[in-house]
């Protein structure tokens, strides 16, 4: 294991708790490569970058997947990681409302059924933890 | 002329420096109406609102732009507008350079022509006032 | 209540039977102000100018829907609204079919899955209504 | 040339005047057979379908390229068909800007700049005409 | 039945085992002639062409549906398909793997998603075969 | 220099001439580092992998490109560098042909154009080269 994929997998359970383990399950049957790949370039090279907070980093990631509009399950994802790197959910939904612009209305609402799985994740968690 | 146009008007201006008018200009001998939404709904009500500061909501737009790839003039004009409201140059670099992983890289490569014009057009203005 | 939320659940509620209501009820735990931005900018403006008619309108939205391919329930929703404002079965499934040359084929095929679902919608209704 | 490439020549010199041979000519060094099943499948079999009036066949068309956002150039061309079959110019800005709601603002704006040059293309037909 | 339909339906039969009546069928209480055309077109003529083989055809789908994120059953079966007309597993992962690069890695992870329920039916085809 | 960037390099300049170190001069400015994934990351790991041939990794990225409509240069490039591992024109041809099932017409005759761009870019280093 190379210190890329160690970084990735620290940086990726600092988003999402057990995030970097699952993922990488979740692909080992088909594509393995695709998940150490998520976790070495995306999390052990980009996210590591210095030049970007990782509120901001997820705060971009929202947005472009809300305005996309083809990754409902990795949105998801997502606005939970924002919620867990110091994004209000207030901020998560003004992103969406925002995207209405750039990416139409139909997105932004799709994006809103999202959220609200992230935020009923994030609750559960939070009571889980209590 | 209402509030919100006023109030758009205004923000727009502060964004791009009379960028209001210009866009209104822009629009006017073909579909004067789109403008004025743009001004009113755009930034009268949803870039006002109080959820979510200035920067971050350029952070968003350019977020969005660069991973959707199909705004190549108005991504220019959104990262001009990033700068003036306090993103960094580097923070935008950053943003492009993630959008990667979420729009793929001809995407990223794309924006970062849209930044390279966007930063020598700041360079102008900003020799321009000195 | 303003003016252009008051016309625009009128006008929602001519097209989706209590329409209106519905709408901002599903978004009010999480964006209400977004159900309340479709409502006022969308059908409070929008799709309130004079220029087009409100059967060209939704030809227009199911076009769009059609072809763009992310929106699959708001395209059943719209089909819907399309046939209570005159536009007929065969030429919502003329309009997807002509889809096909602008977005593709699998959008044609799955624009087919929303004009079904709409089309057993609007039969249900016509029988509690009958 | 078999019936459908004729009837879809025919057809398509009726929204464009000499559309179908130089839009054959103009893929005739690349892709022959392109510009061939264009004219045969997409103008001799769909735009031929009696469900769906040729008006309303290039509402549609208008508006799912603005709202796509990837072909400006056809998007062009197929307002400027549309005016020849009978939408107005107020009907063609209508759904331009209608498309701002589902494809987002920066497309409804960049398929302003393809009516604008529609639109004189239309008028330097009409000015050449007279 | 034309000639067209005729050869189509064999290739489709061909790539997919009884796909071409299924197809037909599953399209036949809505939309008929879309399903003839993506026989007649898709099916008689463009998949006949000589130019590139029946296998870098499905390898050329595939692509495309991954990169593009809106058609996942339909990705779903062009990957069978592909495994009929002589792709191996591997090769199906690798063009999803690489379509990260242009479509994003949400994209490929869904793709995954659609390669794994391929490889079922595929298991099941080829277990109750034998 | 690490070995992923080395040995991807190596692959970018056997595709396209001399290409690895233009691709990273040309985003030197803005984005460095973006051109140093696209090294390292692209050709270093992803095109390097044994499971599928470099001619065909080249097929695919043409599909990509062509269906998704939004990287016109990088379409041009990638036929240029699929010819140079083996594709021949007429399948290039055929790939773009049969994106307009996938991407609509309007896509496949953009991608004509980056096609036509393309050879004549190659039938010009043939003309120096002899």
């Amino acid at each position: 294991m190379d210190d890329r994929f160690a970084r990735g997998s620290e940086l990726l359970d600092q988003i999402h708790a057990g995030g970097g383990a699952k993922l990488v399950a979740s692909l080992s049957d088909v594509a393995p490569d695709l998940g150490r790949y998520i976790v070495e370039f995306g999390f052990g090279d980009v996210y590591q970058r210095p030049g970007l907070s990782l509120r901001d980093r997820q705060l971009a990631t929202v947005a472009a997947l809300a305005a996309l509009g083809t990754a409902q399950a990795q949105l998801a994802a997502h606005i939970e990681g924002a919620l867990a790197v110091g994004l209000t959910r207030e901020e998560v939904v003004e992103v969406i409302i925002q995207m209405a612009l750039y990416g139409g209305f139909p997105a932004a609402m799709n994006a809103v059924d999202a959220a609200r799985a992230a935020f009923a994740a994030a609750d559960a968690t939070a009571s889980a933890a209590s």
